[in-house]
């Protein structure tokens, strides 16, 4: 199995690195900045390219780590020189359809996890959300990720789709209340520390049920008098007002008057 | 020192039972409910009550349980018996001024965790929001909470108001974002657990980082493209469509056009 990997950023670089840690040849590196193909080339024993030019037709897999934005435009630039190769992307928000004008064997390899570029990543714990367009590719694709990760998954463009939106919630909405809880305090004075382990108990509890059955607080007792102070409470605050409303309807559609 | 519970709860039995094996003596328990009075009071060692006229003045500390409606009304019935006593309830929605028409010794005992009647409650992690009106009695109080629980903190009424207000943030609101997540992926037939990864890593940024500087996601990054696709996605749900724009604004203000 040979890899060449497009991109050099965060996660072309951990990708890379956790391949070659496995055992699995990086033929080559692209960049189009030449000093970081070369850094990360040099690293997992791969050549380092930074004109599309240059690319090798021998790789079994082209793993594109680019932006999103960037996809398109490198798949067209590619498409030149590989035809008959499997291309992948790693984007959780583009569908492989990206792909179709340019290849006839193309899919998907997204790690579901943020990665820092100075922070080394177990790849063991990350799930892999996979797809091929042929079901051939999508077996060498699952086979490959299996040797990363534990946690392999079979997920479609149409379900991926879904996977991101539900990770903005789950994931960027959460930190975005997180900001607003510290906010608050913050102007009190009072430590953020002392909600952890409230907060570390509703993390348990959803590992293992719907959150919508162990849901607690104001709205869900329609407890009218505590919403309305709280919103009160809130004055300064305009958008958390709203917020606050919007999640408080959504939590208890009978909360009118809000 | 000895404590008399008012309230035979859930919250009333946890506190009852964790002072009990402290070597606080518990004087007397009180629940409108008989039955449930003697079930508790036997565990502790106490006599069971079920009419407030019953209540003796010999203890150090009355400790309201009762639902935050039923604090008022139960502290004028108090009132009569008791008047030079140390009064607290255990409620973080309110004010500890609930008691200054029937007491001159208040004071507040706020545990910052969720209770469950079958599950035993290890104190030793639960942060204890203490705020005594005169200062001996909040000392008193402080003294008393460390002997459950390593996280004391004396945190006034305005600062316990905030707090609540930021749990509800932090706690029911995610709890609920949770919902929106796992309902979504529901309909995909994909796993929540997908996501257990990268909801953790939100989690532990935040012990030591503000969320504010940890923020990832299309909203903050302006990433129009993802934000409409990620709305149009949400066709079917139209009051999560408005919680993904209001907190998407919120999080990023120069995304307009939402």
């Amino acid at each position: 199995m040979k890899v060449t990997i497009i991109g050099a950023g965060n996660l072309g670089t951990h990708l890379a690195k956790a391949f070659f840690e496995k055992g699995i040849v990086i033929s080559q590196v692209f960049s189009r900045k030449k000093e970081k193909a070369q850094t990360l080339a040099q690293i997992v024993g791969a050549d380092a390219i930074s004109n599309l030019e240059n690319i090798e037709k021998t790789a079994d897999l082209y793993l594109l780590t680019v932006s999103d934005d960037a996809i398109s435009q490198v798949s067209r630039q590619l498409s030149t020189h590989l035809n008959l190769s499997l291309v992948v992307h790693t984007s959780g928000a583009t569908s492989s359809l990206v792909f179709s004008d340019y290849f006839s064997r193309f899919g998907v390899f997204y790690p579901l996890q943020t990665f820092k570029a100075d922070q080394k990543v177990d790849f063991s714990e990350v799930p892999l959300c996979i797809y091929g367009k042929r079901e051939k590719d999508q077996k060498l694709l699952l086979q490959l990720a299996a040797q990363l990760s534990q946690s392999v998954h079979a997920i479609d463009d149409d379900q991926r789709a879904t996977l991101h939106v539900a990770a903005v919630f789950a994931n960027n909405f959460t930190n975005h209340l997180f900001h607003i809880s510290q906010s608050l305090l913050a102007e009190k004075e009072v430590d953020f520390r002392l909600l952890l382990p409230l907060i570390q108990t509703t993390f348990e509890k959803i590992k293992t049920q719907h959150a919508m059955e162990v849901q607690t607080g104001p709205a869900i007792r329609s407890d009218h008098q505590t919403v309305h102070k709280h919103i009160e409470e809130l004055s300064g605050h305009p958008v958390y007002q709203k917020i606050y409303r919007v999640i408080s309807k959504s939590i208890n559609p009978k909360l009118d008057k809000l």
